[in-house]
């Protein structure tokens, strides 16, 4: 049997929009002789919906458009929807509707769906959520049971760095254990900052890849599970993978509200600079704007940067002085602030006039204003709310800083677009002389390293033993929560993102 | 036997600080000649600490400390804490260590607990931690099959408008029903925003109420369950119960945090004014300052109406004229601004430049800034990111417009302490000449009702059916989720807070 694997991107919310799509795909799917066509998880409501799925009135609507669907269809369906309180698989063929699995929930799902036990089979082939490693084999014995010959495994999975491969590999090996064909039908396309990555393939029971979708693109492909078809995986540069998934990120956040222009305040930096680029990449260099703000302390260094990466880019670059109106400020402050030392506050002041001149023009000509800080900066707290954390949507938030080199060096390798010298000064955030990020915090290599550890310490998985300037870090990760609470959106890159963990900001346990 | 209800108020993540607690209710329930001290749910590593309950090295030193309280502590206790991977009711006597309940789970919490069944009992009484009238119905049979004559129901509830009636109510028909005595032992104190409400008491199986505990209050009650025994419960009106529970939540989230001065923008408007006198009750008005901002376009009204309770209320008031500022920002935006219409922009500009001045304020003198936003405005979107929305807590975030009123009236019954002047006139931002919040917005007893049927919608209980005005509302609702992400904590008022729906940003239904 021909199976047609759509791998779409849908939105949130949008039934409308999700059922279009899987018209579309089944009648192209049947155009090219498909017998099937299967449709990733949740692809009706859109995944990551979070609490819609609790609202009965939007449950009831997607089982209404199943209904619709299953009448008008004129291909045999398996999709991914909400059903009868369950995250479900969903058979569709001539008006008829039948569940055939319900996702085995971990985490906050559980808040969603009921989780009840069931996966059933159909003309031979038998169907799951993917759920992690530990519930797909529990699947692959059921589909044995079953006497299935194909397992369908339906996902949305958010991209990280190395999960592609982990699931391939671990896909692959699985149906040359279980001699089973399996196709592994993923979305894509970015909601809130999870990228799914897409890259759906169709491996047969010898282990053989039949076929595979691309990685962060809508793509159909077909399978026939004939043994000894192979096609050649080719492997994807890790930088280019996270790239790749930082465009998509914003671009699927602009798309989907509506947004056409783009703004950022352009430092001189390599966070703006990188942040700059893949706006570029996405949306044309017409439709992205950079605005230098330089103070009395700004370089000259950092100006020619600024200039150098706009050109190179083709980016209108906007230049407003902030010396003016920081002297307003401090003048407006001048009596409050008698007598007392200048300290952070007026770093700050200036980091914040900045944020309300970008948010001036983002409200002005409705361009979603584009906050460039890195996941290092947001871990530690280096950062001023309201100033470079202003914004509607934070490009490269969860990009740790000793990565995000290596990430401008693979995207200068396709065409030059990050200036040598942009990436080859030390950090600053130049809100006062000669200040250098190294005052403040440890190398950067250093710092991603005690990140990635706190992150890793809510996997539950071991205890930890911290060093004491691991235990200092970790302290500074809790205390900067409040900051990361006032983020905006920004695109998932980790496997634990910050983002992901629920830290309390009243919070007496700080290592 | 005479028990001791001990109606703590712990730090999440502090187990020293909370530990410590512990000891000493404890040693005063054995002084006041108690045989058993009963403390709320989680009280060991404190409610509501989120993903801490993942880390294992956390989970670790809770039951570690177990150990050693088990050895330390000179009267049985029951306590609340996570062990063993559940949200477990732990006996302690003597070095012996029993768990006697696993909360039934739901929701969120299903991320962190097992949710094991189990319910034990041991000297005639039998436990369980609060989890819903269902639940509460399930631990009362199990109670009558283990022949328990009392029931110890452990909770850490936080506030809602009308929970403590509904919990009073339920239990107190339960104990009656069951011909069972019950205790609930509720916790107390603030946590991000969730005020644990206290109120714990006991009731006997006649259903008379033998004792009670102060609501917002640490308390230490006793019961032996005599019959015939009977305290009357005085009502408290619901606006004190709000106003107490505002009060708290910004209370606890200072103290806990470490600060000890307070700041916030005064408009001469009746949130920033009810902000200010919760600030006033809670820290003492030395620690307050209010900071008012006029432009161009403030009224006399507004400065007299501003100065006018900061006198009343002994406040100190700074003055900070905004409008050099703003033609600075101006000047300085001229040229890209030139030839576009003056616009929603020029406005948050000024309610931004606010932000920054009361940012700068909290940077230099380490003061809390309250951003004083009501749920009305911060449902619909009538506020400004990085203006009136910056701060550190947004003391009022979910009280209804329409119900300030009425809390401000019921806070000057006790005391004048806000301006008749201020509650009598119409609510403005005050950012263009002549505005007025109707302008943009229904009036607010229509809107707040509205705003209610949004919450209630993902309840899940019923399909709602909306009118035109009602979608419309909805829609608006949707769109501002962007701004909700990036707001400060604050105290949770109503059951179904927007705060705790996780509505997507994009969102394709938006209604």
């Amino acid at each position: 049997m021909k199976i047609a694997i759509a791998q779409i991107n849908t939105i949130a919310g949008d039934i409308k929009f999700n059922s279009a799509k899987i018209r579309e795909y089944a009648a192209l799917a049947k155009k090219n002789g498909a017998e099937l066509a299967v449709f990733p998880e949740l692809s009706l409501p859109g995944g990551f919906a979070g609490d819609l799925y609790l609202r009965k009135d939007f449950l009831k609507a997607c089982e209404k458009e199943i209904s619709v669907l299953a009448k008008e269809l004129d291909i045999p369906v398996v999709l991914g929807s909400s059903f009868g309180g369950e995250n479900a698989v969903i058979y569709i063929d001539k008006g008829r509707i039948e569940p055939l699995s319900f996702k085995i929930l971990f985490g906050r799902e559980k808040k969603y769906f009921n989780g009840n036990d069931l996966q059933m089979s159909v003309k031979g082939f038998s169907c799951c959520i993917y759920s992690g490693a530990k519930e797909l084999e529990q699947s692959l014995k059921k589909a044995a049971e079953l006497q299935a010959e194909t397992l369908l495994v339906l996902a949305n999975e958010p991209f990280y760095i190395g999960v592609n491969e982990e699931l391939t590999e671990e896909i692959t090996a699985y149906a040359e254990k279980f001699s089973i064909n399996i196709a592994f039908i993923n979305g894509v396309g970015a909601q809130d900052g999870f990228v799914s990555f897409g890259s759906s393939f169709a491996v047969n029971k010898a282990g053989f890849i039949e076929a595979s979708a691309k990685q962060f693109e809508e793509d159909l492909i077909f399978a026939d599970f004939v043994l000894n078809t192979k096609v050649q995986i080719e492997e994807i540069p890790m930088e280019k993978q996270v790239y790749d998934a930082l465009v998509l990120g914003l671009k699927d956040y602009a798309v989907k509200n509506g947004f056409k222009k783009f703004v950022l305040g352009v430092s001189g930096g390599a966070d703006s600079a990188l942040t700059a680029v893949i706006a570029k990449d996405a949306f044309g260099a017409e439709n992205v704007t950079g605005i230098f703000m330089p103070s009395d302390i700004t370089s000259k260094r950092s100006r020619d940067d600024a200039e150098l990466l706009c050109k190179m880019n083709n980016i209108k670059l906007l230049e407003i002085p902030i010396s003016k109106t920081f002297k307003s400020f401090k003048n407006d402050l001048s009596e409050i602030f008698k007598g007392v030392k200048i300290d952070v506050a007026e770093e700050n002041l200036q980091s914040r006039i900045r944020g309300v001149l970008l948010m001036a023009y983002s409200n002005k000509f409705n361009a979603l204003l584009m906050t460039s800080g890195n996941r290092s900066e947001i871990a530690s707290g280096y950062c001023t709310l309201y100033g470079d954390c202003a914004g509607g949507y934070a490009v490269i938030c969860d990009l740790p800083k000793s990565y995000l080199y290596k990430v401008c060096d693979w995207r200068n390798s396709v065409s030059k677009a990050i200036p040598k010298s942009v990436l080859e000064k030390e950090p600053t955030a130049e809100l006062r002389e000669n200040q250098k990020d190294s005052d403040s915090l440890p190398p950067y290599d250093i710092l991603d390293g005690i990140i990635d550890k706190f992150a890793d310490s809510f996997e539950g998985k071991e205890e930890i033993v911290l060093s004491e300037e691991e235990k200092q870090i970790f302290k500074m990760i809790s205390l900067a929560e409040y900051k990361r609470r006032q983020l905006p959106l920004g695109t998932k890159l980790l496997k634990y993102s910050l983002k992901d963990i629920q830290l309390p900001v009243t919070n007496g346990y700080k290592q």
